[in-house]
């Protein structure tokens, strides 16, 4: 039996959710009911616990030396894990060597060892990239292994789906026939799908696998090589990550050296250097929109796709049940930190208040109940711990000081009209990790003169509560933040079915994946593999979707041969 | 019965097509198939007539004056034709405003619309196209009617096909539910597909609406505008162009501002200007390799399409039938002057010579032959007139002197070994147009050495036989400079199934598209739609395919809403 053989059912299952985009999932959503949790976590907290303050053992080729700069947001200690820091040009030369003998394999078989690949790693390390993820990014137990665990896993099975739907879309051969003058030409064409060549795969530090396996998996199956570039402060998830695909590659009688990783630090980048290498054949990136942002312009001939950030919006209309609205977007602005691209940031609200069953409430009285909804959250340390959880980065710490005192400065210039802060940020004490680097988030109450305040992503747990002139207003400036600032997600509360169309149109001209009137235990920004597409590529916020044809489909390239059929 | 009832049996036919990339065209390849041939060539040319030294009427917004500066390369004089200067600024605001309806409308509707307007290219302005290339491109009538008429049609079909493939693999509406703790979680989702915004399509001079069509239809079909930029030099082919698709447009109902044209003038160029524009959002390009780059690096944040040029190259390792080959290869590097991006221009062979059946035949020979075989075609003014026809542009007749005084000056300095010309041009008298600006080709014998001579698309009737090591050195030459400076077709002549072997696999790598051992009277570089891929992407002669699913896929982008569903 093939490897494709042994996953064909599922992979046939997932092409049946692409197509029909419902929710589905091989895999349990919640850890309790992975195969003997406790057993499995308890090998996996003995494993994290034995590679602290060792170097991770990582067979690549080129290592010239060790790079290791995590810290534990849970501990605020070194990890210290020592990598092996890469000649970057060993790399791409040992990439280039493994890909001729993975392109030429069909994509049968490509499919057959990544999907053990993913197999593999829900199998035997899926702990291990929960606990790498918590102690890298900050994330909560739950989520490390949900979004960051069996999500990931799912986004990676829908890249394959797409690949083989824009490979398989190629018919491989074809006899064609013509008259020229009197005389028929007969020709045999070969249609040869070519790989594009090296892929480099930058992952960010607060969320680095969910965006990683799906475009190194779009990469690997249309026969590509990939060499990943993590962020500093988050390597351990994608170390165990690169490992588990270079040990099925070469069980599966591949060249490991097809999935290598170019580690840099904080002090010493390689990033620009790595995108302009002249064997960089594609780049998927996410992280900051500054670079993010360079990397668009600056990767020629390479291809990229990109997943930045942007100010993602929230217009209250009006509601039937506002405390339940205020309630879910309480909890999903507070979800881990709001340090995910998806999370809510300014919500924008008709200034008159919002229309509800019991009558017009006004517009502080919406923004004092969405602060104590969001205070609820923080006030109780085991619901923060399981919520808010931490804080991947100390500059995110700084950059909440820092609104604070230029909200000051505005309020000694202009007056209170410029804002008022409804939720100042404190540290709560994790109830499992007393030395957490925590924050409850910061909410501004502000209106449209402070755009300078609120007009870009401000990352973590800061929100904005922005009075406009009425819904219509709202609106209009929600969406122009949208398209010049760029924006993932977008959110709307209203009873206006009029109100709605008029929004679902204005969104979809700004590029934003929009939820309309969701409460409840669903995390608004929740995104469903097979089902939700994250990013639109209409916007500054990426270019690029996970995951859709033109996602997968320029991965690959078509060269012909033809010549006179040998007439029998 | 809608449009796209009208042409469903067509377009069906034409998805069998590409599927199976076999031979197949709704329309007849000849003149002569047309029906009612003589009238409808009598009834264009009395029209070409009529329109010269005339204003051209097209009746688009934002113009602003009057621009025209074509010259007919067969009678040397100016067309005296004057076309409307558009204000950039208002084309775009008439693009945007006329894009809504249709991007709503469903693809369907579109496609029938297009199809529709292909169709009356076809029936009522065929031979308009054919007469304004052959008096602004310089084509014959044949290639005018054949390659820039209907085969330009059937890659216009072919466009529709992949879009509307690309279109359909995104599901408009689903059904998603999930449980979240004990709630369970019911969304009606929207996937819209939004097309990306405003096209600008830049046309060549040579070959405008081979690649022209198909890259508006591409972006039409999906749901975008198009601003139609040609080059100042062939504007009447994509005038007439132009006002077809806005008569059709208009008929069915939607905006005829989704097609405009806007033209400027070889001293005011405004190329850069609307790549750079703030509302351009997809820039196809066919042109010059320069501008091209410039175009490539510079679009962001538009999605770029190019196709430029290269080096296309030919390796004779040996052949059974020599003057087959060589008769085949003269005449394609002949076709219309070789002023198309196919054409043949260097010619690598093994010094030691060719091996035949009658033995080895040695390299001087074989480009004697080749000479000769060229020259029969040249010193025959009727068959000249049919093949070669005529020169776009006087730079091309510059660049071939230019070319010879160089290698005079190599000759002065290195003596004989830096080369000698094999034939030297001369204008050929055409039998219909004795003022026709005409020129039989130049063929230069040189070695490797001389890289500098050749190692550029050397646009127009310009040819090198490259004198090489051995075959081995001459296939590696070959793809080392396809690599390089890029080249869109290769030609292999080899009676060795494993040089072919390492032939294909070496172009597969350097991305042209190869034809082997093709002899007799279609032309080499003959490229069929539905059937052969032209463009690979994977060197610097382009980055875009006709046509294949990336060529589509991300020109319109997926935006989606969801919502609590009404539970009946």
């Amino acid at each position: 039996m093939t490897l494709f053989d042994k996953h064909r059912a599922v992979f046939e299952r997932a092409q049946l959710a692409c197509a029909e985009r419902h929710c589905w999932s091989p895999f349990p959503e919640m850890p309790s009911k992975y195969p003997d949790t406790a057993a499995a976590q308890a090998a996996a907290s003995a494993r994290f616990q034995a590679q602290l303050d060792r170097p991770f053992v990582l067979d690549q080729p080129g290592t010239v030396g060790e790079l290791g700069e995590e810290v534990s947001p849970y501990t605020q200690q070194p990890l210290g894990i020592r990598y092996p820091r890469a000649d970057v040009d060993g790399l791409f030369a040992a990439a280039e060597k493994a890909m001729p003998a993975w392109a030429d394999a069909s994509i049968e078989t490509r499919l057959g060892v990544l999907m053990e690949v993913l197999d593999t790693i829900y199998r035997e390390h899926l702990f291990d990239v929960a606990n790498a993820v918590m102690h890298t990014a900050g994330q909560s137990a739950n989520m490390a292994y949900a979004g960051s665990g069996v999500n990931a896993l799912d986004r990676g099975i829908e890249a394959l789906v797409y690949a083989q739907m824009a490979w398989n879309a190629v018919a491989p051969t074809a006899r064609w026939q013509r008259q020229f003058g009197s005389a028929q030409i007969t020709l045999d064409k070969t249609y040869r799908r070519v790989p594009r060549g090296v892929a480099v795969c930058f992952t960010c530090a607060s969320f680095p696998t969910w965006n990683a396996w799906p475009s190194m998996l779009a990469s690997l199956a249309t026969g590509n090589a990939v060499i990943v570039k993590p962020h500093p402060a988050a390597v351990l998830p994608m170390a165990i990550s690169v490992r588990a695909f270079r040990g099925v590659l070469q069980a599966a009688g591949f060249d490991p050296n097809l999935v290598t990783m170019a580690l840099d630090s904080v002090a010493e980048p390689i990033g620009k250097t790595l995108v302009q290498h002249p064997k960089t054949a594609i780049v998927d990136f996410t992280g900051s929109a500054r670079f993010g942002h360079w990397v668009e312009r600056h990767a020629h001939p390479a291809l990229v796709f990109t997943e930045t950030a942007g100010c993602n919006t929230v217009v209250i209309e009006s509601a039937d049940d506002l405390d339940a609205a205020l309630r879910s977007l309480a909890t999903t602005m507070c979800m881990f930190s709001a340090q995910m691209c998806t999370s809510p940031q300014n919500i924008y609200l008709p200034r008159a208040g919002v229309r509800t069953l019991q009558g017009v409430v006004p517009l502080d009285d919406v923004a004092r109940r969405l602060a104590e909804a969001i205070d609820a959250i923080g006030s109780e340390p085991k619901k923060a711990s399981m919520i808010l959880a931490a804080i991947q980065s100390p500059q995110t710490l700084a950059l909440m000081t820092q609104l604070q005192l230029q909200l000051q400065l505005q309020l000694q210039t202009e007056g209170a009209r410029a804002g008022r802060v409804l939720l100042a940020p404190r540290a709560y004490t994790h109830p499992e990790y007393p030395h957490a680097r925590t924050s409850t988030p910061l909410l501004i109450q502000t209106d449209t003169t402070q755009r300078a305040l609120y007009g870009e992503e401000r990352f973590g747990p800061i929100g904005f509560v922005i009075a406009c002139d009425d819904a219509a207003d709202a609106l209009a400036q929600a969406t122009t933040d949208v398209r010049e600032f760029g924006g993932l997600t977008a959110f709307l509360y209203s009873q206006d079915e009029a109100f709605i169309a008029t929004a679902e149109a204005a969104y979809a001209r700004a590029g934003a994946q929009l939820t309309i009137n969701l409460t409840g235990p669903m995390p608004l920004n929740f995104a469903a593999a097979y089902s939700d597409y994250h990013v639109t590529g209409l916007n500054p916020a990426g270019n690029a979707s996970l995951t859709d044809l033109s996602f997968v489909a320029s991965r690959f390239r078509i060269v012909q041969s033809r010549r006179p059929a040998a007439m029998s």
